[in-house]
């Protein structure tokens, strides 16, 4: 399978994608999982979030304004998941930003399997137990690499790591790739990275190789970020154009401009 | 009263349309009643629903991020509504997808009086009593004709009903209309039908004509979408003009445009 | 230093803004942060926020969609951020609507130290105990001038008042700054009052001089909506380029066009 063939895959099966997400850019989750003809499903009361996990093709949780509450949900939810045997992305969100926040991540990630773990260089690092500090939701200075972080945490866990940022890491332990699709305009605009969890949930949901549908995810979702940046003049017109690119995106396209390198 | 002149009585009146709605497309569900020059107010804590309910022309309850505690704020601000007698709007999103919606959702419809339920075909024929099963919170595939799940509700629950589709239905019981206006795009893009519900509410905010005022409603606002559609890329250019489309809508656009049939 | 000399601080710097605010724009609120190279962080978990505003370098509470932990969240953060000394902006978002809003204003305001407060006529002239009765969270008809409530509450409150409207009033009680800048259209799109505070308290957060940091603030802000209004075509088109304007927004604009008075 190419990348561009997991995101038709994604437009022709339309799998439902269940989110546990942030009051942020729980718009944006939805709107991008939309544009590539997924049907992105936002659902968090307790009392359902097992049947809705049991109809959906994946499970992305982010812990952006997580709660006590939202986080009982989504242990919940990825329990129901794993069950079902649909993949679980997890997108640890300012993780190391406070303790409660890195709390919560281990609880359900020690409770749950989760099967794609997702974060900038600063939550990847905290959460596979290197000793930073996270600004807010930013990355912050630190310095372990990309793949390090990524590669102690899928063997940590046993399961696929994606560090985002100028060039992102996917590892599963077996097979690393590195994407280096994107732009720098990404890294101003809120909700980029939310997004790319969703992305990630959609092409996980058709493709049962974690670690290639993140790579591949990312890729897309990068090149489309890539168009939309070049026809914008800042990150109001950017986030916009990239609905319109991903959800116009084409075999051309992906395959002139995909940067994944193997690894 | 035409389509356009219950568009421009809520532009004279500017009407306070008091929201308990999801936490998706709660920011589009305001924007799409403020570009009718109508107020929207969004307020769900239960300490202050029924005040706010007090001082609102019309309450839009949308479940699309439901919990028990949203439905007990939901129902006290319904009542309160009731008690006013202004017009309250449910929107159904999501009905079908889980028990957990389903019996909230027949909660508040046996406990208070809704005065217009809006859904899909599957979201409708769920509340309606059919036996379908909705696809997350995009309609599914159902047997049961838009025209006939929204006469059954009717009927039941002495209310008006919309169900939106390719052809929207709308019916009191005793009048029944179908708007033809809208785009394909429209499918396409979150926010959409929950963006329906509201200007619905802003409609029926001036009109005391439940039915007339939703059919009105949908007619005006599918053709903003239309125009919108016609200088969009895709979904998120498409978005942000049917603002602009809905904001400066004028009387020659909406009776050139308008396809409303009464049946 | 000059309006546009703080907001060059601002993209140097780059303070981390914590925000415990309302549901309806909080994308908006850290993506105008955002736009200013500032660093927003949104969380309200009462378990963390103590320690996110010890992380931060300013506090924004916005009151839009309050609950009762959302308002004791708010004030265990306030107290925090009371402790480092860091800037705590309330926006008292639909104060004046109902009882719950005004006690729980009150108490916010009575328990913690407050720098800047800022609302609409309607919601200020609540605040300082003026008899006054607000349209949902748009301002009502107030007989009460801005320049009045501004002064008065300053007093009693010992802090910096903002009173946004067609001319903007902010006073410490000692100087009082009127902001002339702004244009007719950012009344009509949702979201353009909880942007104002968010981006007050990014201006705030590297300016002591809480009044100016206001003032400033505005005028640069506003100075983005004249430049986005004269590019639209109404509220949609509008937001998105008003990030875009923020984003780019450069000295030779800011000079030309700024409209400070000293009162």
């Amino acid at each position: 399978m190419t990348p561009y063939q997991n995101l038709q895959k994604i437009r022709d099966i339309k799998p439902i994608i269940h989110h546990i997400t942030n009051w942020v850019t729980i718009y944006d989750c939805a709107a991008i999982v939309k544009a590539c003809n997924a049907s992105p499903v936002m659902a968090h009361a307790v009392e359902e979030v097992e049947e809705m996990a049991g109809i959906a093709q994946a499970l992305v949780i982010n812990i952006g304004t997580l709660t006590s509450e939202i986080m009982d949900a989504a242990a919940k939810a990825a329990r129901a998941a794993n069950r079902k045997g649909i993949p679980v992305v997890f997108d640890a969100c300012g993780a190391g930003a406070t303790r409660f926040r890195d709390e919560k991540s281990l609880e359900l990630i020690n409770r749950t399997k989760i099967n794609i773990i997702k974060g900038n260089i600063s939550e990847i690092s905290r959460i596979a137990g290197f000793d930073v500090r996270t600004k807010g939701v930013d990355a912050g200075d630190v310095e372990v690499s990309s793949a390090q972080a990524a590669g102690k945490l899928a063997l940590l866990r046993a399961c696929a790591v994606v560090v985002t940022g100028k060039s992102d890491y996917v590892t599963d332990g077996t097979h690393t790739y590195r994407v280096d699709n994107g732009c720098a305009l990404m890294a101003d605009v809120v909700g980029t990275g939310c997004m790319a969890a969703s992305i990630i949930g959609a092409f996980a949901a058709v493709n049962a190789d974690s670690a290639q549908a993140a790579a591949y995810g990312l890729c897309c979702y990068e090149i489309a970020a890539e168009l939309a940046a070049d026809a914008a003049h800042g990150p109001g017109t950017f986030k916009e154009k990239l609905f319109d690119y991903v959800y116009n995106l084409d075999e051309a396209a992906v395959n002139a401009r995909q940067k994944i390198v193997i690894l």
